[in-house]
């Protein structure tokens, strides 16, 4: 077996360790059963355990009311972009987006192509690139939007909302893929938000869903019922077969989260972890070149360049053999990329801040 | 580790125990990586690696022309209840379809839903049991429809279709997602073909869908992006975030089926394991009833009902005892069902037909 690498990459990403060694006992016999997890019933009582417990998990780590459901999709963030309208938005209604990154592009996308009429709030693009998101007061939102958008952090450009913004009756919708449950999350303030798992909550393959109760019945019986957000909390997530290993490996990773300080905690060891690494950057931004406005900086992905793109591929190659990997910026940015989710130990960033001193040290 | 069963379950299903233990060997350290299967990234060398034979291996398995696409989807067959018309129908169109079953009446029901004018030429239903299938010649499908949809396989009432209808020049589509790769299949007979892999090709959470080039084309510019197979085409299944680890024990199931002489050995075991325990069933029909018509007869779902609820109760509970789990029939139906898929050993049937004519002898 090799040695185990630091994976930085933005995701799918790094899962805890003792995650994956549970998960290792489930695949030839899971629980005694004489069966593999990926062969039960998921009308078994054993899924039924499961998916209870990751839901019950998920409430108490983020400390859910009892207004909002917790529902395991599939499809990605992807499918939540036109889903989310088609669910939330009258026929001719006006949906209020943010424009804050490559993802935010996309789901507007989808909600121009449903209503023409979508709204775009606020646009932090500039000559293709983006650098900052609002400050929370900026926002106004019209009082008859049926929702506004967020995208609460831009993993390609390395900007995380602060703040949340106060929308008052207007239900706030965020996509959350790339950092939920990275810090205390006031749920009360959103009428919905979504995840795909595979940065903070597990692999590929399932998207966590958290919508309050009154949103259901917005949608028009026209929609697919595998669309509508009704069918899935009246069945509980299971009105088709789920992703039975997908929602498994997720409540492993909330039960590691609960075991390991929950929210606050994971708040604490990401600001540390940022503290680290932006400080590195601080010390020599002629050398490291953040890419994201100060105010507007991710606690999830640093985004930087180098003084060179030789210099930046050197880095790269260097990290890599030294057991740093994913640390390629997106194709559309360039540079350099440090993915840093919950799982990602504090000691994964001591050692990179370490290496990349002395890079700098050998080479500005 | 307990002892392996005989998993019986209607899906998700059995797997072959080679494919468990490849599997197992990939979670914690994939490839001398240092990192999972589970945290790898669906842009790697490695993924692509991985996506790329599966490809190549179910073109392989079923010969399939290069004029079809193959497509690794999420959201189950009930998503391509509502992704089906909405790609292939026309506005005003008036899709046809074949009721056989639970499921053809809920692929049915959201063709309606977005089409009123859904036709349906043929309904086996009968007091809301369906103990059979059309001939292929029974069915004459309108010109101007824009596709026919069938159930290949009806998972819930133990029929399945022997010879397909010819439709001519209108596309026929199949939801094999209970018998997919379990017989010899000349695919250029269809138009579209999905499947849920949680039966004979995997774990749930990725949906194979098989579609002819021509078709992809038909789909109105309105339709969300993610909802198009041509987006999922053109990107090779990796528009957004694939299910990664469903793909890959897809891909070993694939390589398995491969090894084990393709789809001409699965469909000699399915109808040797059909012969023993239709046979059984056929000696002794006043004890095990099955409730198929003989010319219906599914080789993957073997349904029946005993002399009496309490006998059924007392089967399941003696067969479990004895290692076969999953043999309680659907809600809806009651009585035994036999789930025999192909990675369910021939010598699982010889087993249960011993215990079957045991328990008959015991309890006529």
């Amino acid at each position: 077996m090799a040695k185990r690498i630091y994976n930085f990459n933005p995701g799918p990403a790094i899962l805890p360790l003792s995650v994956l060694k549970k998960a290792e006992g489930a695949i030839v016999d899971f629980m005694d059963l004489g069966m593999s997890i990926l062969e039960i019933s998921h009308r078994s009582k054993e899924f039924d355990g499961i998916i209870k417990d990751a839901e019950a998990g998920v409430r108490e780590v983020a400390n859910i009311p009892d207004n909002y459901h917790v529902l395991f999709l599939q499809g990605g963030a992807s499918t939540q972009f036109y889903t989310v309208p088609m669910n939330l938005s009258p026929a001719g209604g006006r949906p209020a987006y943010i424009n804050t990154g490559a993802w935010s592009k996309k789901a507007i996308k989808e909600a121009k192509n449903l209503f023409s009429g979508t709204q775009v709030l606020i646009d932090t693009e500039s000559d293709g690139i983006f650098t900052s998101v609002p400050m929370a007061d900026e926002v106004l939102v019209p009082a008859d939007a049926p929702y506004l958008h967020i995208t609460s952090n831009n993993t390609i450009f390395g900007t995380q909302w602060g703040e949340f913004p106060d929308t008052g009756d207007v239900p706030l919708v965020a996509d959350m893929s790339s950092d939920i449950f990275s810090k205390r999350l006031d749920i009360s303030k959103f009428g919905l938000i979504y995840a795909g798992a595979q940065k903070n909550l597990g692999p590929s393959g399932v998207t966590l869903v958290i919508i309050r109760d009154d949103l259901l019945d917005r949608c028009p019986d026209s929609v697919p019922t595998m669309a509508k957000y009704k069918t899935q909390a009246d069945k509980k997530s299971l009105f088709n077969t789920p992703p039975v290993f997908s929602i498994f490996i997720l409540k492993l990773v909330i039960d590691w989260l609960k075991e390991n300080g929950g929210l606050g905690k994971m708040e604490e060891v990401n600001m540390r972890k940022g503290e680290l690494l932006y400080g590195l950057m601080d010390e020599m931004p002629g050398f490291y070149r953040g890419t994201a406005e100060k105010s507007s900086r991710s606690l999830m992905n640093v985004t930087m360049r180098l003084p060179s793109e030789e210099l930046e591929q050197k880095f790269i190659a260097e990290a890599a053999s030294r057991g740093f990997h994913g640390l390629k910026g997106h194709r559309s940015v360039g540079g350099i990329r440090v993915s840093m989710y919950n799982a990602l130990p504090l000691e994964g960033i001591e050692n990179l801040v370490s290496f990349m001193s002395e890079f700098a040290g050998r080479n500005a």
